[in-house]
């Protein structure tokens, strides 16, 4: 569980890192799964556009037991409870490999803008818990946040394309324009938080958030787990996206 | 002129930073003169990928009194000189935009083997000074460096395209391949120098440097001014571009 100072932490700022809360056998057992995962996830895997290296993979917590564990880790399952004051599920899980020397640029964005308009997610109260499979440097393209901009909420998107396949490509389908960000960063500033393998950055559904190109020779492997609240379960009159990116079920999830 | 620390710091890591060169009152006249070179510089302006967003202006020196008078100023001339033990006119000059939101990658690459290949430039005894009109931080681009990457002297590259035109676009016609970047950077790291604006960064003409895209609110405007030994001249029977990329009058400059 957080402490006082991480909570307010992470409600001032939309986002918090903890150090080295896997070790580095943990983190090694999960980049072999990932691996793995990359190599056999079929139409779960995106690749950087024009290529064939891939960008993601999504929903391994229903494919293999080692992220179907790490979901429910007691070192992840309580904090999300904690910081959303509800029981848990997971809406979405992807790996994000952002390859040494091939990981490509992320557009300013909001990840609540999806799950609201394409899965039917009623409120903001969801969040995100990216495990380091790598440490995460100046160089190698790490997540970029604007400190306390959850606190703007829902932010207008500029909609590029139709359908839910292109949620998943470089260029998003929902990304904020360049004047609000302008304005949003003049005030706010911007950090990237950076850490060794193993640790955790917990990030509010509303942060904007964007990354840079990776042009060094280290991969910045991420697992991204969006834990939803059960009080707050996607609409699934309104959901659009298959159950590998928006979750049908809601279950809450025991450590 | 440089200390015996600074060039001994020079010769070991192939770039310096001097802070402050030049103050508020110089810097806003040459974003000035930047800007109205962006806007007549006519086939001297380059433009980012696919888009009408100004990505360089060239030659600026030989079209404006404002820069023609930098590349002479008593606080670079003397610098270049002494590094590069000869006296000096200057090969090639660049403003390099890199604009707030817009500023796209550039690959890794060495700035020598364009002189060499596409001027007839006979050895790397040249350097650049890059001049900062803007404050260069972690989020707006940087300049991104191998330490003591010079030291390897000129590494084979990737060819892409034929004709100088290439030697201007995104993808650049000379790039280091991944296989020999991850060895070098695997030995030496990476550094991205950052400072204020009027700083000024020296760096080497077999330098290995990269840099990210500017996803920030704020523009990374350099003016790279490119020095030569009048002794290091380039062979004009095998000089491929036209004179505001390659110049063609070796007079040794006066402060």
């Amino acid at each position: 569980m957080l402490s006082p100072a991480q909570l307010d932490e992470y409600r001032t700022q939309g986002f918090l890192v903890q150090e080295r809360v896997f070790d580095e056998v943990e983190i090694r057992q999960l980049k072999d799964e990932a691996a793995q995962e990359f190599a056999t996830g079929g139409e779960r895997v995106t690749v950087e556009a024009d290529t064939d290296v891939p960008r993601g993979v999504h929903g391994c917590h229903l494919h293999t037991e080692a992220f179907g564990r790490l979901v429910r880790s007691p070192r992840l399952l309580p904090v999300a409870e904690q910081l959303l004051g509800d029981q848990v599920y997971v809406h979405q899980f992807k790996i994000n490999a952002k390859r040494a020397f091939k990981g490509e640029v992320w557009e300013w964005h909001q990840d609540y803008t999806f799950w609201h308009h394409e899965d039917g997610m009623p409120e903001p109260r969801a969040l995100t818990a990216a495990i380091f499979l790598d440490e995460v440097t100046e160089f190698n393209g790490p997540l970029t946040f604007v400190p306390g901009g959850h606190g703007s909420g829902e932010i207008d998107a500029e909609v590029e394309g139709e359908g839910w396949a292109n949620t998943l490509t470089a260029s998003l389908k929902y990304s904020i324009d360049i004047g609000t960000m302008r304005k949003l960063i003049d005030r706010n500033g911007l950090a990237a938080p950076k850490g060794p393998r193993g640790s955790v950055l917990w990030f509010d559904a509303n942060i904007p958030h964007a990354s840079v190109p990776n042009i060094s020779p280290s991969d910045r492997g991420l697992v991204l787990i969006t834990y939803n609240g059960v009080r707050n379960k996607i609409d699934l009159a309104r959901s659009t996206r298959p159950e590998w990116l928006a979750a049908r079920d809601f279950t809450p999830l025991e450590a």
